[in-house]
């Protein structure tokens, strides 16, 4: 999917919103447990019950690989899925990869062309040479680590590095890339203040924003400071929508959550 | 497995080679693709005619990833390949993961659990709570990127950060956290000239060494600046072992290119 489509279904929806299927066998109703596929069977009923509430979906790959191989079917038969049922919908492997370059060729070709997501998470250590191969690929998108919402994003990123922090250094660099344009950007909504600076720098980028719920980011403070005049922001929740509920009603409310984010972020588009 | 019974193995194969599994269908002789699980075939064929050379074999992930289940399971079948008839040998799965604290427990429980490798390579990005749960393992090690062998190490690794270049600071925080007895560093053949520094910092951390001959890192400087009084080096290499040759002699091949590399180790360690 282009930049352009999905601003267009931002649009349309009234929703910037990302939901994360991040799904813990521990923590899904147990009537599910009882389906030859547990997992595929929750993603499919938060899906049905949000789809037009939200414009991503974003599956972080650590919860399907730690079921092994069954883990990676259930990630397969997700995306799968939303692609077959609901291609209208941008897709977002939260993979975290990178590698020297020719093995960062093998990951993109695993979630873009093996899989089929629309983009990939990736982290910036080893530079340009492990983030190109990823940019190569056409009408997909390369989500860069930048400043993450958790409390070790203060260990290394925000360290200051040739007079500014890291992660602005990143930033700076990773506008130099080729294919640069195709780069989006993760920034935690636990660091709202930052997102000032960071426009500064990429003023017209997309950002993946984790954080808000759960973790404790504020919605109105990541748009004030984060938003541009094409949006620019995806705004992720999983915990605080997915598992709403553990009941046989899981998927109802999973849809009244994601509903109360969707409306407010309607109310600042509107703005 | 236990860094010491890591250094015995060391001592009774006079050797410290690590057999990188990259297996890529393009590279693989061919009278292989007709097997039903032509990379697991491949890899076993390398395994039994290098084990005795060697002590660990390191699969990328990235190499199975791009294969989709089949090589999520060609990976599962190499891992208990090793577990079941070599248990000698040490296992890394060479995986460079990295996520917020939850996230991160899942991968490790993917990779130290569910699969039952004795490592994972993890990168530092996003600091302490990213890799401490990986750490909490006990007889498993972490190894972190500290200073890759690809060029993009020099975009922010050697990067000056509060008077040291970043990977340092990585080299010198990473220390101070929980189980920091775990980890292992990854430091590129291609950088030897950094590790007398490197040394300075974690004078008795094993370093994993990716990078001698395809990428044209040399044995003996690795050696005489990374070496310390337990070894502490497991020097990889991939694709200069497993594609010897394309032909039906590929195993024999493979045991060729292995054995002149443990003979040069050989005479290292009885220097």
């Amino acid at each position: 999917m282009t930049t352009t489509q999905l601003i267009e279904q931002i649009h349309k929806k009234r929703s910037f919103l990302c939901i994360g299927l991040d799904v813990d066998l521990n923590k899904i109703p147990k009537h599910l447990l009882e389906e030859d596929d547990p997992i595929f069977a929750f993603n499919k009923a938060i899906i049905d019950a949000t789809h037009q509430l939200c414009v991503a979906y974003k599956p972080n790959t650590a919860f399907y690989e730690a079921y092994g191989l069954k883990g990676w079917e259930a990630l397969e038969k997700t995306i799968n899925y939303l692609n077959t049922n609901y291609p209208e919908i941008y897709t977002i492997a939260d993979a975290k990869r990178g590698d020297i370059g020719n093995t960062s060729t093998m990951y993109a070709k695993a979630f873009f062309e093996d899989l089929g997501f629309d983009s990939v998470t990736v982290a910036p250590y080893m530079g340009k040479d492990s983030v190109e191969p990823f940019l190569a690929f056409k009408e997909k998108h390369t989500i860069l680590l930048a400043l993450t919402s958790n409390q070790g994003a203060f260990d290394f990123q925000t360290e200051i590095v040739e007079g500014k922090e890291l992660y602005k250094q990143v930033l700076e660099t990773s506008k130099t890339w080729t294919n640069s344009q195709n780069l989006m950007y993760v920034v935690g909504a636990t660091k709202a203040e930052y997102l000032g600076d960071i426009r500064k720098i990429i003023p017209d980028s997309f950002l993946l924003v984790p954080g808000v719920g759960a973790q404790g980011g504020n919605l109105q403070d990541v748009c004030k400071y984060g938003m541009n005049d094409q949006v620019g922001l995806l705004i992720n929740s999983s915990r605080g929508i997915i598992y709403a509920s553990q009941n046989g009603d899981f998927a109802q409310a999973s849809a009244e959550k994601a509903s109360e984010l969707q409306r407010q972020m309607e109310a600042i588009l509107l703005q």
